[in-house]
């Protein structure tokens, strides 16, 4: 193929217009030749800002275009299943943001599709696998430092948002273990290089935003998986924290632990005043992440270059969602679930 | 009563030295004056070291001196029940080593002949609430520092001991939920001000000493506790660890979160080396609560002085090992266990 | 001027591929046209990974090219004030990596050159103020999060290395605090907003690499700086280090202290073993300032291309490399040095 | 001499208090017999609380009682060193808070009295040569860990005193070096191993107590101190902190570096909330060093019994004035000052 990747990016909300931005401007060999989103002012900014010339409203008419190569999905979570099947039909290497799909039955209907164009390449953004500090833990256990890993334990910790604005998309997200511990699942599969989950089990409450019980959602959780292979993993999400993002994974091995995170820290500063010895933290996963959405950016678009695998395969995101919804299943019926 | 305590001990092993020295030297108003173990060698030591002047082997010989006020059994786990209602038909004042007792009939029928002698104070040793740091969260909580509390998360974490040497203990020892995360129990029940239990998860694995599968114990473990109140706590424990004892515990409200421990470093050094930017860690739970084993026994001494309600009741001691024991029961019976 | 800006970089070491890669692919608005280095082996890399198509061994013949609008110096230090006088003769915008000069006198000729062209713009590289962790500290300073400063306190320690390599370079580097320490000299003048220099004692000492004492340097040394506004300030400086490169500087001021820096850690990777809880170190300064060194270098490309003063002024470079001198002078004359 | 030290205390402010509690109740082998001070209100309380039944509001009349084998003085700094001598030539075993004098002819002369009676200990309570983390930092350094030392830093820091309490004190002080500096250094020569001073310079400043101004003292301030066998300590001092009390040694070496304290954690409490992730300080000096108060007690009490040597020298104490006294001397006068 071209030495340079031209790409077209469907959705320009808030995630969608960094992907943009680095496809405009930070990742080498690629070209942000076209825009999709059914809001004219997004695509204005697109214009104006990136100097997009391509800009479509509809899906299906960019998908159309020749002059494409590969597609950034970043829309609703509902779209993703279905723009990924067309981009595969319309010839199109295919990036999209987490999830694959709520719904088992149609991440497998996404594999088999991809399955019959084995020459394109397919990714979901599972960012913490393109972060340097997760990557140096995962270096550190392939290399033995924490002999065999045994347990793993991950936290996804977000500001609490007072506004409650993520509890009208309750309904939509699959709630907080789908939603936001599919990240810790994916990362500590990858870590522990581990197999299959035998069982889950998963419990929380709502302890600040009531609204979310008309969702059967919560907003404090925590789920224990076990793997076939033996390992046990415990995950915890939050929505409530005061002090900021944050997460941390934790590898326990037979000769040692490794940790990624933590503290929130959001930089090298720290403040000595009346209230303590302190560091700022960071306020969103945004900021925590910035440098490996950049990261799994160019990665995706050197993999369709250089025709590598893709770092993660859609196997590792369908297994994710799995996982997660079992843990929703287990949180709801109250009770173990085996997988 | 008379302003110094008149002190009988049982049982001189590794912790029984400790509070006899103590009791001996750094206690106010006590008075070490007899000591009871099988083993002359360590009554020989009591005498050369702390001047105990009255000696026996026999608890029931000790139990019978007018001159004593009050027993500390530190003897093994499965003497403690039957030791404490000796005691206490003996008419002495009573503090006794965690756990109180494996079984719960047992618990109670300790429960009911202390109920028959409302004057005897009868305490059992859950070190961490004489912690200054976990007091001092505790503090934080009761004031309102992080809101209204949700979540816990504890953790006790052994230093490996390659030999091995607990694997035989383990068909005595209740198992490590028992034998450790009493600790955990007691400290998430006192910090989160929770009523009971409703139910328990729990699930663990062997990871190093293959010998603890012939008593059905593990060596990595982890729990959750859902409370009748709401509340959830997850509890981890582990005695392989790498670098040293730790434990840790992490309280999360509506408003913050406090955390006590967290990284085993056992002073105020630290090393920059090849190795990188390290702490040294504190080698076992000894090191790290040396302190506040000799608070707990200068607060028992002072509150039979003062007539004063013991910190911590025996049913307090009851629940802690009720909930392990469900654990145990949640572990070998891969279901989750009702209160 | 055009929206885009045509860059020629003079150097092709370590640094100068480093500021070449940002040019060619990570600065917004700049473009990669030119490259100069006497080794035919630097030009060829260029060329091939780059793309860079013109490509010079004669530093003049680069400037003689109406194509470039602005010239990268990353050469060797002693070159640094004459390419940059050569530069703005050709009329071409400048940024060098600092220092400025060695020599008060020739930093005060290229101040005056750049004088008589005023609508060019001329940068010297102080990496540290484009580093986001410097300016949080620098913002928290300005919203008077540590009310007045009063005392700063600055280090910059290299990690040994043993080949003792730097030793060559001694005598054209100007020493450890001329070449180490004008970042902590220019670090603290920026976050003190201080003034003058009033003078400064320093003292140091050769403890590992014996063939500094040929030109009078030192491995490790200190000195303290007071500004005629009244602040003080102690730079640290060392290149023998353990365990990797750190760099710390703290602000105090009468209501609180901010710090930068502290224990190099390179990313949030914390390790539990055998050897204590530590965390990996940063090997050098480029791994620490990465970010900030592409930072830089898009700052000045933007404020060439908006026509805005540069983030510093050559009087700021002038300044840090005359308190630096001061240093040295006090080092080798023992006694207190007055500016 | 008796298995028993029999022990007066002359002066029962904050920290004789301090120092007669743990006398009376946790020195093993002591006992706390006498008491003098001038206010009978003290008296009165160590009556009461301390059982203490020997009460004097004269120096003399202590010394003249034979049954005190003893004294501790913890009385004010300018009558430490005759105190001291009276002390001796009633054949008494000294303990002297820190200074022993602001004066070093008065130190030579308590010197050369104490050699009259080798057989009577006497020891200045220099109180980080017995806390538990600057005793493991000298053992490592002893060790290797850290090869051999080149550098030191070193600072103690009060939390700011709104009141300004201490400025009144600051005439008979000797001022901010004397007064606060004198335990790094001592900590520092400690640590080292180090021979002499060869000269020091320091400098400081008035930050927020503009009454010290009256007495030429500073309330924070910074020195250098170059040791003839080639170490060079900096030494930091301010009395203006916000956050608490902090106090941090640090030593440098060929091979390693090792810190003691570095972030004023008063215990293993970290809070998480809106003003970012922290833990409580320090408030004052006598929390973080009250188990090295207790200690000093303890050593100096067994040193006696059993007629082995005090852990430090009058000379220690002699020289860590002497050091202190040049550092005064080379702020007021603004130079570099040789001993």
């Amino acid at each position: 193929m071209s030495a340079r990747l031209r790409v077209g990016i469907a959705g320009l909300g808030r995630m969608g217009r960094r992907h943009a931005q680095n496809l405009a401007h930070r990742v080498p060999n690629a070209e942000l030749v076209a825009a999709c989103d059914p809001r004219e002012e997004e695509l204005a900014w697109a214009s104006r800002e990136l100097g997009v010339e391509r800009r479509y409203t509809d899906y299906a008419a960019m998908l159309a275009q020749a002059e494409i190569d590969a597609v950034f999905i970043i829309t609703p979570t509902t779209l993703h299943a279905q723009q990924i099947v067309q981009a595969l039909r319309a010839r199109k290497h295919v990036f999209s943001e987490k999830p694959l799909s709520l719904d088992i039955a149609e991440c497998r209907r996404v594999e088999a599709e991809a399955a019959l164009q084995p020459d394109l390449k397919v990714m979901i953004g599972f960012v913490r696998r393109f972060d340097a500090s997760y990557r140096h833990a995962y270096q550190l256990i392939r290399d033995g430092a924490i002999g065999k890993p045994l347990m793993a334990r991950s936290h996804t910790l977000d500001q609490n948002d007072p506004s409650g604005f993520f509890v009208r998309f309750s309904a939509t997200s699959g709630g907080m273990f789908v939603d936001m511990s599919v990240h810790d699942i994916d990362a500590v599969r990858w870590l522990l290089g581990a197999s299959d989950v035998a069982r889950v089990y998963a419990t929380g409450l709502v302890g600040v935003h009531e609204g979310l019980r008309e969702f059967r959602d919560i907003d404090n959780g925590v789920a224990t998986c076990e793997f076939t292979s033996g390992e046990i993993a415990t995950i915890y999400a939050s929505r409530t924290m005061a002090h900021g993002f944050e997460c941390s994974t934790e590898l326990i091995g037979t000769k040692g632990r490794v940790l990624v995170g933590g503290d929130a820290r959001c930089d090298h500063v720290v403040i000595s005043d009346v209230h303590g010895v302190r560091h700022p933290c960071t306020p969103t996963f945004y900021e925590r992440f910035a440098d490996a959405f950049l990261c799994e950016d160019i990665e995706f678009v050197q993999a369709v270059i250089e025709d590598r695998p893709a770092p993660l395969t859609l196997r590792d995101a369908t297994e994710a969602t799995r996982i997660a919804l079992a843990m929703r299943e287990s949180l709801l019926e109250r009770r173990v679930v085996a997988l």
